[in-house]
C-alpha cells in the first residue's frame, strides 16, 4: 500500500529516499533540509528538489519546522544525529506520534538517547516507530531479531563502523600510520571531515545502544552514557602488525546484550566472521536455539541507508 | 498472538517444532509421524509424544492422515521432502487452505514442485502458506528478500547444503577421496544414510529453485525441472588442491534468478563470503540499490530449522 512521505533532511539518506520512493510505490508530499520546505499534498517533484539542491538553492520557500504539521502518513527522519538531547529529531517525532502519523528514523539520536520516551510517545500513538536505518545501513538487523523474538536472541556484535574498520584495514595492509589513513580516507570519501564520532567509536557505540533496547524492548533502556566505548585513535601500527603475524586482525567490535554494551578494537582471527575489510559492515547475532548468524554488508550509503528507511516504510500496517 | 499447531512429522524439525512451540508462545493440538496421530484440542503433551517416539511407540491412537481435518490455528508441514507430485505434502498443503488454515512449512517439495498450484489454493483461502525453513535452515533469507521487495532483488546465490560443503571442505583439508570423506561424515552423522541428494545437488536446487519462485513470485513459477543441476560427486581432489594453491576454493554453489536455476561445483577466491567451511551455509542476495548482502549460519537441524518454522508462525496474522 502506497504511503505519503515527509522527508526530513536532504543529505546522502534523505536524498536517496527521494530518489526511490516511487519505485517503493510511495510518494513524497515534503521535504525540507535546513533552510527551507516544500510541501505540496498532491506530491512534490523529487527530482527538481534535488537539482535545486545540487544548485544550492532553497528547496522550497516552506518552513522547514512547518512539515512536521503537514498532511502525510509516514515522517521520514534523516536529519543529522544529535547527541544528548537529541534535538531536534525527538520533537520531530514526537510532533508526527502525538498526530497519529508513523515515524521511520535514519536518525540514531531518538532511539539511541530517548528510547524510553519515544515509545512511551509510541504508545500512546496510532502511529508506529521503525528505525532499521540507524544500525548497519542495508543490514536487516532489526527485522531479523524482530522476527526471532528478542527473546531468543542473546547478543549482537560485529562491526559497525565502515570508516573506523576501512582504516583499520588499511593501517594493516600497508603498515602505515592512522593519521595518514585517515587523511587518506578523508581524500576517498571514505571519512568524513570531522570523523570524530567514527574513530572514537561513537557511532558504533550508538548502534550497539539501539541493538540492545531492541534486545530488551526497552527495559531497561539503554543510552549512550550506558557503553564502554573505545575508539581506534591510540592503536599502533606495531599492534596490527603483530596481530597479522599472528593470523588474526584487529577490528573494532562493538558488542549488544541485556546487560550492557561496549565498543572497543579487539582481535579475531582472520577468516572469522568478524574479520570483514575495508567499508564492509557484520553484524553477528547469538540466538538461543538457532546458533549463530552473520549478516553483512554495507553498512553506510545513501541508497543503502534509503533501501532500509524504504523497507520500514513497506512493512508500517 | 498464540497459535494452535498441528504438526505433521516427527523427524529432527518435528521434533524440534514440539520441543519449542511453548517457548515462541504457542500450543501444540495435534501430532502425526508416519503411523500414528495424537488429537486433543485442550493441547497435548509434546513431551510425552517425544518419550513415546523415542521408545519406539506409537504416538497416539488416532490415524496420521486425520489430523488434516483436526481443530488447529497452523498446519506445519515437516513430513520428508518428496519429487515430483510432492506428495502427500502437497494434500496435506491443500487439506489445510481448504478448510481456511495457515500452512508453514519445512517440506520443500510442494513450494520447489507445485509452486504455482500452492499459491492459488492460497489465494482462495483465508489461510497464508510460509516456508522460511525450507531454504537455509535458521538463516532468514526469504523474510529478507520479503523485506527488501523482490522486485529490487536481482539474484541470490550460496552455498545451501551443510553436507556437501562439509564433505568439500575435508577433501580439500586433508587431501582425501569423496568417497572416503562422504563415509565419514555419516560416521559423524553430518551425512545421511543415503546421501543421494546432498551429494548430487539435487537438495541445493530445490532451495534455489524456491528462491526463484520468491523472486518471480511465480509468474514464471520454475520446478526442479526446470534447474540445470550439477553433484559433487565427481570433483577429484586433485582439482581441489589445484584451488588451494591458487588461493581459491571449490563450493558447491547454487543460484537463483528471475530467469534460471543453476547449481553447480565452482570456484571461489578462499577469502570470499561464499567460501564457508563445514556445514555452514551463506546465502549471497543482489540488490539492486543495497550492493550485496551475506546472510551465513547453520542452515540445517532441528532447532535451528524448527526456529525457522516458528518465526514464520509469529509472523502469521
Amino acid at each position: 500500500m502506497g504511503k505519503r512521505l515527509a522527508v526530513l533532511g536532504v543529505g546522502a539518506v534523505g536524498r536517496a529516499v527521494l530518489e526511490l520512493a516511487e519505485s517503493h510505490g510511495h510518494e513524497v508530499v515534503a521535504a525540507a533540509d535546513s533552510r527551507s520546505a516544500i510541501i505540496d499534498a498532491d506530491g512534490i517533484d523529487p527530482a527538481a528538489v534535488l537539482v535545486r539542491k545540487d544548485g544550492d538553492e532553497p528547496i522550497g520557500t516552506a518552513d522547514p519546522e512547518s512539515v512536521v504539521q503537514a498532511d502525510y502518513d509516514v515522517l521520514v527522519e534523516a536529519t543529522p544525529t544529535t547527541l544528548g538531547d537529541a534535538q531536534p529529531g525527538f520533537n520531530h517525532v514526537r510532533a508526527a506520534l502525538e498526530t497519529d502519523r508513523h515515524v521511520v528514523l535514519a536518525n540514531k539520536g531518538p532511539i539511541a538517547e530517548r528510547y524510553a520516551e519515544v515509545r512511551e510517545l509510541e504508545r500512546s500513538s496510532a502511529g508506529a516507530v521503525r528505525f532499521e536505518a540507524t544500525v548497519g545501513g542495508a543490514i536487516p538487523i532489526l527485522q531479523v531479531i524482530h522476527d526471532y523474538g528478542p527473546q531468543h536472541v542473546t547478543a549482537a556484535r560485529g562491526v559497525l563502523n565502515g570508516t573506523a574498520n576501512f582504516i583499520l584495514t588499511r593501517m594493516a595492509d600497508e603498515g602505515l600510520g592512522f593519521e595518514h589513513v585517515l587523511a587518506e580516507a578523508q581524500d576517498l570519501g571514505v571519512a568524513e571531515a570531522d570523523p570524530t564520532f567514527d574513530v572514537d567509536g561513537t557511532d558504533a557505540a550508538l548502534k550497539c545502544v539501539i541493538l540492545a533496547n531492541v534486545l530488551t524492548d526497552g527495559d531497561p533502556a539503554f543510552s549512550l552514557a550506558d557503553a564502554a566505548v573505545e575508539g581506534i585513535e591510540h592503536v599502533p601500527p606495531s599492534a596490527l602488525e603483530l596481530a597479522t603475524e599472528d593470523g588474526r586482525a584487529v577490528r573494532l567490535i562493538g558488542e549488544a546484550t541485556r546487560e550492557a554494551v561496549s565498543v572497543a578494537p579487539r582481535l579475531v582471527p582472520v577468516n572469522d566472521a568478524l574479520a570483514v575489510s575495508g567499508t564492509q559492515n557484520i553484524v553477528q547475532v547469538t540466538t538461543r536455539d538457532a546458533g549463530l548468524l552473520n549478516l553483512s554488508g554495507r553498512g553506510a550509503g545513501g541508497p543503502e541507508t534509503a533501501t532500509a528507511v524504504l523497507a520500514d516504510v513497506n512493512r508500517l500496517p
